[in-house]
């Protein structure tokens, strides 16, 4: 049982800003700033794999709200980002899924980390083909 | 108009991978790690502000999907993560919605830059509570 269990069951601290039926919404207790707060399912899911698309599509309508929230609450930020990992090496640490959802301020020192490429345009048509061949048969095809 | 408006037209060169009638997917041409895909809406929005909700949840589901696919193709990652750049401020540079959906393997580089906080839980409640009441009327209150 992970963490985000214990405070959906009301058995750990959590400082909430949002519930309904199938989404919780409660501030990051290791914030990269200020207002950072973690958008989860209730119905426990340890990675994108396990969560009903159903569910997945409500916390990033939940995140849209929050994003909105964000800006007029005293947290007074002027921008937001999105973030998720999912899987250790992507940096995932607590094994229910969550959707960070991070205020931004000028200056504020947060950022991505990562040095951006510029493939030759056959290169990207190679992975994009793979990556449309793994796709299940049912899904729309580009 | 943005460059993604010109590749959801069909005037401007991109490697597809998915296709619906609400949402296009292809490949980053300053991809982070190889199999880098951008996710975005076919209407254009240029904040999370003006994108129909309807829509946003779209986005997240196309990213569960594709974040199967990567693991299952030739990119062969073993972690996902999603990204989203709300404002100038938080780093986004076209502006018109786009949800990064970022292979990872080990030792790639990518990450967060930043350097989290451990606030006290009154000021954690006390965010929350600006934020909660920044919330639409209608929404669901923790």
């Amino acid at each position: 049982m992970t963490i985000f269990a214990e405070i959906i069951a009301g058995r750990a601290p959590a400082s909430r800003v949002y519930e309904d039926d199938d989404v919780l919404a409660f501030m990051d207790i290791r914030p990269f700033t200020p207002g950072h707060l973690l958008v989860i399912p209730k119905v426990p899911a340890s990675s994108l794999a396990e969560l009903d698309p159903a569910i997945g599509g409500r916390l990033f309508q939940v995140g849209q709200l929050l994003a909105a929230a964000l800006r007029e609450s005293e947290v007074g930020c002027d921008g937001v980002n999105f973030f998720l990992a999912d899987g250790v090496t992507a940096g995932q640490e607590v094994f229910h899924v969550h959707l960070h959802v991070i205020p931004r301020k000028a200056g504020d020192g947060f950022g991505l980390r990562g040095r951006p490429t510029s493939p030759r345009r056959p290169d990207l048509d190679y992975l994009a083909s793979s990556i449309k061949r793994a796709l299940p048969g049912d899904s729309s095809r580009a």
